[in-house]
């Protein structure tokens, strides 16, 4: 951990939410540099590629030198920790080997000229569904509001595989989804485009180390294996997924794109918030215990910008509301031995806090089409319309330090002809 | 299409199943040959990498000198099903270009000598369910035996993402896998070893030629992405998968290990042996329609053969039982915009003909524990025992030739303690 008095001679680094205590990873290029990885600090973003080339951390330049970090992450924690304390020590303040380094020029570049990149080549992509208010919400509206959560919920990280090619960098733009929905109960269904259009809050995290076929990871060891988090938009067309989820779950109805935050917060960034979930309630099997705080108070929220108009933030929640960890998702994930490549992207599933201001979609925030939400423009809305950017933010704060993300942005445009 | 009069002067090419009218991908190395793409041809293997270093293909022969068929496949149709005809040339009856080099002992290297690789460097893995009759079986056992289809299966190919990692080549063991189960249903789960090891006859397809996210590929399109065919064996553990899958769809009862035969036959293999499928009733909607012959006639069968004893065919089934053919689940899969890599997998789902001999799982074969299957040794089986090997084979035949696929082998390890 980066202690919280510690101050970078960068000024713009104080008070954002890329202060000294934070350093994520991304790839980013500018007209004059192919994407490599680089570090936010401020309105800046350091370049690993030229530190390394003039020996400034210690890494080999080429794998600072690549359009992933997967290199990078697959160094081990033990290599990287070092090279991110590397990276403190040079943005502390008193410390001036950059500032009269020769090549100064060569190390920043302003975070408003640079193009970021999907940092990582995903492998596979799992995502979760443990944010208990979000499940008993769906089971509400879905299924049985006396049994709305299913029997399985309280004893299992429910979780299933997702598409990792269409995972796409924040500021990408999608267009709306065609494909089948069965809009009246009594007919048969119809091809359309998606015309409940939805995003689902959600943080994600990467797996940083390898596991063999067979092997298992223990809740105690999990951290090991979490390289960072990322702000997550698991975006999801409701109609097409709830005419084919079943037996076998979502498919169309996600795949078509889903949207990361650029910058990978290492999870040594976020110790110090740590918060103790839920009390877990039955007690969960062996494997799934667990020692110690491994929630994380994290502050999240989604604003809604109609096209050419001020943004509205209509869900504010907490990454400490998941009922199941990322100890226990992990653990839960290699229980059988299936096995993970560095690369390995899991994600919490939609994030809802109790309150109805807290839920992480708009099925749940406007309540299946009943609760229309306000917009500052005087709009509505009940789903995404066309041409919307949809925004996601989250903050981990504490003693005047803000640790963020980086926008998960994207935009709805209007399906193709 | 290699004709079928056409003969190979390798004299185990006749009656093998690596006819020249075959000539599959695989990766393969020896003590003395590092991993690099072979092509089966009889008891042999030839060696593209040679090959093309003595030009004696049209090939980059960095391209053949990789652990993965992917590049070669990213070359296109139009440049593979050259080299194709090359290779075909090369291995025609009276051409003797090979056996007259300099180098001829370069060429070639005998199968039982050589060890085979997962040919494909997986991106996405998406299993469909697309036979009738596994879904009806299932329907019947599991859930309402009056309404055993669920209402979408007769307008959508249903699939669902399943875990690229944990696919090996064929005769890669794994470890009976662990896990949540709940053998009593008024009892809470248990961690257990699965009790229900299970295979399921599949056939697999990889893709050649990528997408870019919101394009649609349509059925007449389809096959120019599908580069070719394997057998797969989809293992599933039935309780595990029983208690897990519902809302989400199945996830560790099948992640810990699936199975791949060594050999890529190329589509261009198959094309003699197109077959009509059932006629599809309900009207499918219209990007779901399709034109001319998209099934395939292709015998498949499974064997178990306890620890040292004698194989007992236990299924024979047929790739032309296919409900959804790959067309359409290839246009299904990208008509939300989902895009496509090139070393993309989709499986077929269980493949079970009409007669129970030719149910292709044990599930269904013994239907659900109630009908034990008769081994030569002796033994019953209901679920896979540790120790017993599981065999598919896949054969195309016509006018005295035959395209095989390779055995797709693996072995029920114990679970690990």
């Amino acid at each position: 951990m980066i202690s919280f008095d510690k101050k970078s001679w960068v000024a713009s680094a104080q008070g954002s939410i890329f202060p000294i205590q934070n350093l994520p990873y991304g790839i980013f290029s500018t007209a004059q540099k192919t994407p490599r990885i680089g570090v936010a600090i401020g309105d800046k973003i350091l370049d690993l590629y030229e530190l390394a080339l003039h020996q400034l951390i210690d890494l080999n330049p080429e794998i600072a030198n690549q359009n992933s970090i997967n290199s990078f992450m697959a160094l081990g924690k033990e290599k990287t920790n070092a090279i991110r304390l590397q990276i403190a020590s040079l943005l502390e303040m008193g410390n001036d080997l950059l500032t009269n380094h020769s090549n100064k020029a060569d190390f920043f570049v302003e975070m408003d000229q640079a193009k970021l990149h999907l940092p990582i080549k995903i492998g596979d992509y799992t995502d979760f569904y443990s944010s208990r208010q979000h499940a008993t919400n769906v089971g509400i509206m879905f299924r049985d509001p006396a049994n709305a959560l299913l029997p399985n919920w309280l004893h299992i990280p429910v979780g299933y595989h997702g598409r990792a090619s269409s995972i796409v960098v924040s500021g990408t733009p999608f267009h709306r989804p065609k494909g089948q929905i069965k809009p009246v109960e009594s007919e048969p269904p119809i091809y359309s485009e998606s015309k409940r259009m939805d995003f689902e809050l959600e943080v994600g995290f990467v797996v940083g180390q390898a596991t063999e076929l067979g092997q298992t990871v223990s809740t105690k060891d999990a951290e090991k294996y979490i390289f960072g988090l990322f702000l997550f938009n698991d975006l999801s067309a409701r109609d097409i997924q709830q005419w084919e989820y079943v037996p076998l779950g979502p498919f169309l109805g996600k795949n078509f794109a889903s949207v990361a935050s650029p910058w990978v917060v290492p999870i040594e960034a976020l110790d110090a918030f740590r918060v103790a979930g839920e009390d877990q309630n039955p007690k969960v099997l062996p494997y799934l215990e667990f020692e110690g705080a491994k929630n994380y108070n994290i502050e999240l929220e989604v604003a809604i910008a109609p096209e050419n108009q001020e943004e509205t933030v209509i869900c504010r929640s907490n990454f400490k509301y998941m009922y199941w960890n990322m100890c226990q998702q992990l653990a839960h994930h290699t229980v059988n031995g299936c096995n993970l490549n560095v690369g390995d992207v899991m994600a919490s599933g939609t994030i809802s806090g109790p309150e109805p201001h807290e839920f992480g979609s708009m099925l749940e925030l406007a309540w299946k089409g009943t609760k229309p939400i306000q917009l500052k423009d005087g709009t509505e809305r009940v789903f995404l319309k066309d041409n919307d950017t949809c925004i996601m933010r989250g903050f981990a704060k504490k003693d005047g330090v803000t640790i963020g993300f980086g926008d998960c942005t994207t935009k709805v445009l209007p399906a193709k002809s």
